[in-house]
């Protein structure tokens, strides 16, 4: 009862300042969909900069593209989405609801059917005697129902074309390109960043099942034989981690904390290629607000990974509800340049230096940015009755606004002082002004929405050019000179 | 003659360097949509955020959001885009090539037929035995397409809904939810940023003419009463503006030159809120690289403007191939927040401090993000004989990347000395390493890509912590302490 209490409570509070709400609301609202308000935005910005900066940049040879959100069928053929990307849907023949006819039949026999086909299904449905859930009529036949946003790229309807499920494909058909330009050679790696789109059947769970949706995702490409080199591994080894084996899972069991090189050295990881990239992200989340204990590895167990897959390790976030994966690692070999260069008859080979070809192999880290910041609203939310307000502990690298600034009255000049300081802070950071109620309002409309440092304008500030500079995690205040504020706030919004 | 050939050499040098190429290439490409390259991607990451933090953040009262991409029937029956957005088309019954069948028409009759019903362009159509073009069969009747892209929010594909044409509409149908999240008054602005989708029937002049493109907008919302008075109009009156006026457009004449309050007095633009904006875009597009004579404000003729419309100024860049809109500036009254008060029977007004209700009035400056990437590249172009290669003149705070980092040669611990020197400066800029080559071939193509700085490590390094700062611009080189580096580029980049 208190966790799902909690649960509303903290998207109450990002709900009722503004940091999102749903989609075309005053027509009904989209299902599945939501707007990020500017709050929301604004911290969404902060994390992808933040990404962009630990995951490429800091990186050596890792390139970010950003490619089409609508590709032709083809991409989709090569890639098996077409085929695998599916759910078996039965319709209501009365009140037209659609479901999915596994669900319905796994709930109602508790037998496991994936991978069975329509006519089955439907004959499943008929022989239990299944209807619908809602006003228990007759079931229409089982179809299979693609998850893919569908459109068009001719004005005859008749170039079929998707929106992608996934920014992935987009690297991989690009590959040879970034070769090319980048003139770089393996190992590297090839971020994106951008909006993926899936049209579930039961969009659920406000932020994680999202028919529109967005992902950070980089293709790391390797030689195929130096796949358990990664060449900054040295600098991750002693990083712990936090991992809930295939063992441990088959034996209810918990999850072990163990350094990089351990997971390598007690082969748990399979290559320093993914084991670095689960330190680097172990880190990452530490650094956006999620305490150690909050996040895990997950190995997935063999009937949750494809065929062609050698070590697949989902980031999964405790929530009150349970254990949700976020990031997904996979080791995918060099399934997917097969693929399109078996479609595409264009070869996506790699020369190396001793004149031998390669198709790489790819580490693939997908981060689900919504579910991230889920996340971190979740992680960074306080119910604190001792201060008698809610508020976020966003970490100030991320927070939404870096500043609250407050005249402590509007007049004797204090609001054009204020108004000053304001025009100083804004060069540098995300700043808002409020100079409406009492000072202890506002301090809690800041707190509300995280914001990390508060500036009240008093008379001494006319006086000697100081102010109170007010910590929103522990509610000190500390005099300071105003020619010291932008160094100050800037070395905790830079860390 | 010699400026087409410019515009393939920029075009050329840009593809070659991986700036962006075309979308799914390798399974034939999408016509009309391209991928942005590592280059490209920075350069136009960095135009937003220049843009972000010179029409949001320097701004008073310009919030972000982001709205969903997909957004349902009934938003573009409000705004209009169902019934308005479309296009007369016509296929050739032999080899099924899709026309405009106005543009056939006004080719062979010369006669403008904007408006004309469908069965009477077919009429025509068949008077003047117009011809498919391509292949010289009989053409069909005329059909009307929406330039829309379609698609469905429901598996049973009768849920229709529409990849937005245009970001504004997500702002518009959010407005009450901003209004009260924010707890701002009028006046207020609402930006967005991000991609829109039109199905144009022949996508051409690369960049220019996309399906998919990406936009800046803001809505600046105003009480009706107050709208020839902006805020902060006082800092911007004395900025010299260059509009080309519908008088000047009648008798063929040129483009005058006068600052934003002139251009107010002589009733040439209609009030501040407008003119502040065409101010504001005066000082940004010099700014990224553009000079004054390579832009333009061209008052639209009345009819290129809708009827609701109380002033429209386009900003036009000029390129070899004649002067092309870049950014529309428009005065649309309370047109968008009526129309969507009626279709879905909320409440979209506000109330002022006095009790009075209100639909505000909008001025709405949108940005196309790829035209002006396509104008920077143009202008910054230097086919530079006397160098002996060609370079791009960015300036250094769009500049893809900030710094080369070069060893002079890849022995003698110069390159371990170049790589801390790399490691030092990746923490504030965007830097590439590169080590082979020539320094002469290493600073060219660092100049190919527009890089501003470019830092030589050479055995006086070793010995006293100096490089050699190179300015791309002039080729000048100075000797510079290794501890000055970040600040003395941190200076430019920022600027």
């Amino acid at each position: 009862m208190e966790k799902n209490k909690n649960t509303k409570s903290f998207i109450d509070l990002a709900k009722r300042r503004g940091f999102f709400w749903q989609s075309s609301e005053i027509y009904g609202g989209t299902s599945g969909m939501f707007d990020y308000g500017p709050l929301g935005l604004l911290l969404k910005t902060k994390l992808i900069n933040k990404w962009r900066n630990f995951f490429v940049k800091q990186e050596d040879n890792i390139f970010e593209i950003e490619t089409s959100i609508i590709q032709p069928e083809k991409v989709f053929e090569a890639s098996g989405h077409l085929d695998s990307f599916i759910d078996p849907i039965t319709q209501c023949k009365k009140c037209n609801s659609i479901f999915r006819a596994d669900n319905l039949i796994e709930e109602k026999t508790k037998e496991f059917v994936e991978g069975k086909k329509p006519e089955e299904l439907t004959k499943i449905i008929k022989e239990n005697n299944i209807k619908c859930p809602k006003c228990k009529s007759e079931l229409s036949k089982v179809k299979i129902f693609n998850l893919m946003v569908k459109t068009f790229l001719s004005p005859t309807e008749d170039e079929i074309a998707y929106l992608r499920p996934e920014t992935a494909q987009g690297i991989f058909i690009d590959f040879k390109r970034i070769l090319v330009a980048t003139r770089v050679k393996l190992p590297f790696g090839v971020a994106q960043i951008g909006p993926s789109f899936r049209n579930e059947i039961s969009p659920r769970q406000f932020l994680i099942r999202l028919r529109a949706f967005s992902q950070m995702e980089i293709e790391w490409f390797v030689v195929p034989e130096e796949i358990k080199i990664h060449p900054r591994f040295r600098e991750v080894e002693k990083v712990k981690i936090r991992i809930l084996t295939r063992k441990a899972q088959e034996e209810n069991g918990n999850e072990t904390i163990l350094t990089a090189s351990e997971a390598l050295r007690k082969r748990i990881v399979p290559n320093q290629n993914l084991a670095y990239f689960l330190a680097r992200e172990t880190q990452f989340y530490q650094s956006i607000g999620l305490p150690f204990e909050a996040f895990r590895f997950r190995h997935m167990l063999p009937e949750e990974t494809p065929h062609y897959s050698k070590g697949n390790f989902d980031l999964e976030i405790k929530f009150d509800f349970g254990w949700k994966e976020v990031v997904g690692n996979a080791y995918r070999t060099d399934h997917d340049l097969k693929k399109h260069m078996e479609k595409s008859g264009v070869d996506l080979s790699v020369r190396l230096d001793d004149g031998a070809k390669v198709i790489p192999h790819v580490v693939e880290p997908s981060f689900g940015i919504e579910r991230t910041i889920y996340g971190i609203l979740f992680h960074c939310y306080r119910d604190d009755k001792e201060r008698g307000w809610e508020w976020f502990a966003f970490p100030p690298s991320i927070a939404p606004y870096s500043v609250g600034v407050f005249p402590l009255v509007n007049k004797n000049g204090l609001q054009e002082k204020a108004k000053e300081v304001l025009k100083l802070l804004k060069k540098h950071f995300d700043v808002f002004y409020d100079d409406s109620g009492s000072i202890g309002r506002r301090y809690a409309r800041a707190d509300e929405v995280g914001t990390p440092f508060g500036i009240t304008i008093d008379y001494d500030t006319i006086k000697n050019n100081t102010v109170t500079l007010r910590y929103r995690d522990t509610t000190k205040q500390d005099r300071v000179k105003i020619e010291d504020l932008v160094k100050i706030i800037y070395m905790k919004v830079h860390s």
